[in-house]
């Protein structure tokens, strides 16, 4: 071990849930992090809005201050924890940071998918080191395992359960038949939900995260805007009863791949077959599955909030930067200045999901076949249920271009015998990524 | 990126299944390689036992040499990857490198587990890196997560599927309801298990891996013959299916435990529940459940042997020691001389399923729960299923001390009733590390 001939002097920007869990998780595990860093480690100063907010954890009030010009400009400090989430005031507090050469770690999702290129040339202009394993995946260890463990594989697929909310909302649906809003209203009820789920349940938190990955993963600077989304308000439960029947767990997985200069990126509701690793993904659990070349299928699974977990993956992000704190240019990121040509959604090729609500008479499927040959939709599979004087067809395509499939999709909604097509889910087939190393 | 002012020079030590594949990833993935460790990477000579081997992938005859005294004295290399397996001679030329100032990565889990002190303090003495992500989980990080990403957490708990011949085998038995020498033969003709699979079938192969991971893990020096084993060549397909039918899928885990300042470890079939994420595990996959105080349940799921997944971790670890090389003290391992107190397999608490062949007459049953109450064993589930004149108990234990419940055991045999003990397998609950944190 490396003699602790200095001491890690920690600046917390913000102290709710996350914060006050770095708090309590340094002042608990001190021994752990000075084994692991090589230096003991401590919080100097900590910025709030308001001293007297109750916290999960209880901090000493000491510590705390209302000041930010007082606290970015104290010199004694190495190391900036930023956990006040959101774009502004954090994006000029971070800036100032590392513009005085502080190394910073942020869970900022937000922030790096929106500003991650102006961050990362603040850092490597200064010399400082940027670090946000807990930006995505909480407490799971994806970052360093896509920049490090798999740096001399091409990654070639990324899809995750990276939103807990969702997750939760359509294992409990799944699981016990309710419908989307009475769902939402019980994961709010647990906490697992914001009393503002929008972001959740839109899926732009998916998309913010999926950017970082993307960017790590294929050495750009994805912005969370750049990704396709489609939230999972519309789900039924049929849908999923549906899916189970045929085979498949209903996810909201956030989806990237490289397609040569190109990469796809998208976020949407998406049926994956039960024996997939993240078909077993249920509750708040988060997970992401990489595809890499040469290494094949790799799995990471944890908790994908919640205090103490983020707040291990900053302590992570510590023992990091203290290990490297005498070369910081390991850190440097220079890629989030590269350009990044996101495929259109239209471009897309994926297998669909669809119900129809047809009129039950002769020649319905022939009409409905021949729409979607046109339009060079092949089918998978195709089933038929009468309901009296009504019938619903639930049916699974092939691998379809985007483009083609809504064509298809709109010319059905024209015609006559169909009365209305209450669900189109994307399926996601594992054979995409047998066979190509 | 830090300038390219130097080449990374590796020499490779062994050149058979894994070591060609590393052959073959540096030269195919060369940009990449070269801008995750900001130089260029090469190698530059490789030690063979005969040149004229047939090899997965081609190798340039020019590099390979039988001569271990001119390659291992070769000023000009940086890093040597020892990835021959076996003790000797791979334990004399690691020392020999690593006394030489060079840095090593190795894929050997036999030299960890037996000499990991030895290596670990060679390293410390002469400034050299050590890493070895490659010997457990093949392509899966493991080693980096739980050195630093986790590394501000105490870890509590790990469960790994670390063997792929005995999961396949298992699989194989569960799917097909083959018995154990048809499915061991399957694997075999497929290239998952090795011609002579002792070390695979008996548990050595996982017990070694375990070793390492507790090493790493809870920061002592153990060896593989500290862990306790037990082998799958005594599962029957009956004892697969009747755990399918209690909700339970069978698989060869490795455990370890951190308890005060005990370790406890063992290698033995094990029943988990079917929801638990490493009962979906199957095949030749690897996974590694990690219980951390803070962080909760993480698991890493991949590809854990095979060329290119070992030697994309090895590539890992090659970028890792580049991005280091200027501080070379970040991979010290003072621990791997800690000494290691590990419980003895009779404390352990485990939950354990039972098959008993009894003579099926009146009070039976009460005769056996009799002894089962006076070795302080309780059950949590019994099922009795008549076969004529003969019975079949099966029956579940609740927690229960593992010398109270082989004395039961012993008793039980020697009761008129019972005619056999067929089957007995530890259950692993999920109890165990709830609301522990």
């Amino acid at each position: 071990m490396s003699s602790p001939d200095r001491f890690l002097n920690v600046g917390l920007l913000g102290c709710g849930t996350i914060g006050s869990g770095v708090y309590h998780l340094v002042k608990k595990n001190k021994k752990e992090l000075e084994r692991a860093c090589g230096m003991p480690v401590g919080i100097s100063r900590i910025l709030v809005k308001d001293p007297d907010e109750p916290r999960p954890f209880p901090v000493d009030k000491k510590f705390l201050s209302t000041n930010s010009e007082e606290i970015l400009s104290d010199e004694k400090i190495d190391v900036f924890i930023e956990v006040m989430g959101g774009i502004e005031p954090a994006r000029t507090f971070c800036l100032k940071a590392l513009k005085s050469g502080k190394h910073l770690i942020t869970a900022n999702k937000e922030l790096l998918a929106r500003h991650g290129q102006e961050i990362m040339e603040a850092a490597a202009e200064n010399d400082s080191i940027v670090m946000f394993e807990a930006s995505v995946g909480g407490g799971i260890p994806i970052i360093c395992p896509l920049e490090s463990s798999m740096g001399g594989d091409r990654i070639k697929k990324i899809m995750g359960i990276v939103n807990g909310t969702t997750n939760y909302v359509l294992s409990n649906m799944s699981s016990s038949g309710s419908d989307f809003h009475s769902a939402l209203h019980e994961a709010q009820k647990l906490g697992y939900a914001e009393a503002n789920p929008q972001a959740d349940i839109e899926g732009s938190d998916a998309a913010s995260k999926l950017a970082i990955l993307c960017s790590v993963a294929f050495q750009v600077g994805m912005s969370g805007e750049q990704v396709y989304r489609e939230g999972i308000n519309f789900i039924r439960p049929a849908d999923l009863a549906n899916a189970a029947e045929m085979g498949y767990a209903t996810k909201l997985l956030a989806i990237a791949e490289r397609d040569g200069e190109e990469i796809s990126a998208r976020v949407h509701p998406t049926m994956i077959p039960l024996d997939h690793p993240l078909a077993a993904v249920s509750g708040n659990f988060n997970a992401i599955f990489v595809v890499g070349e040469s290494v094949g299928e790799l799995m990471f699974y944890g908790e994908g909030a919640g205090s103490l977990p983020t707040a291990t993956a900053i302590l992570g992000d510590v023992v990091k930067i203290s290990r490297n704190i005498k070369d910081p240019s390991v850190f440097r990121r220079p890629y989030w200045s590269n350009p990044c040509r996101v495929k259109s959604v239209d471009e897309l090729t994926t297998k669909f999901y669809m119900v129809l609500e047809v009129i039950d008479r002769p020649g319905v499927l022939a009409k409905i076949a021949k729409v979607f040959g046109e339009n060079k939709v092949s089918l998978e599979s195709v089933v038929q249920k009468g309901l009296g004087g009504e019938a619903e067809i639930v049916l699974i395509t092939h691998e379809v271009v985007e483009k083609n499939f809504q064509a298809a999709r709109s010319e059905l909604l024209g015609l006559d015998v169909v009365k209305d097509i209450p669900s189109v889910i994307r399926v996601e087939s594992t054979e995409a990524y047998e066979g190509q190393r």
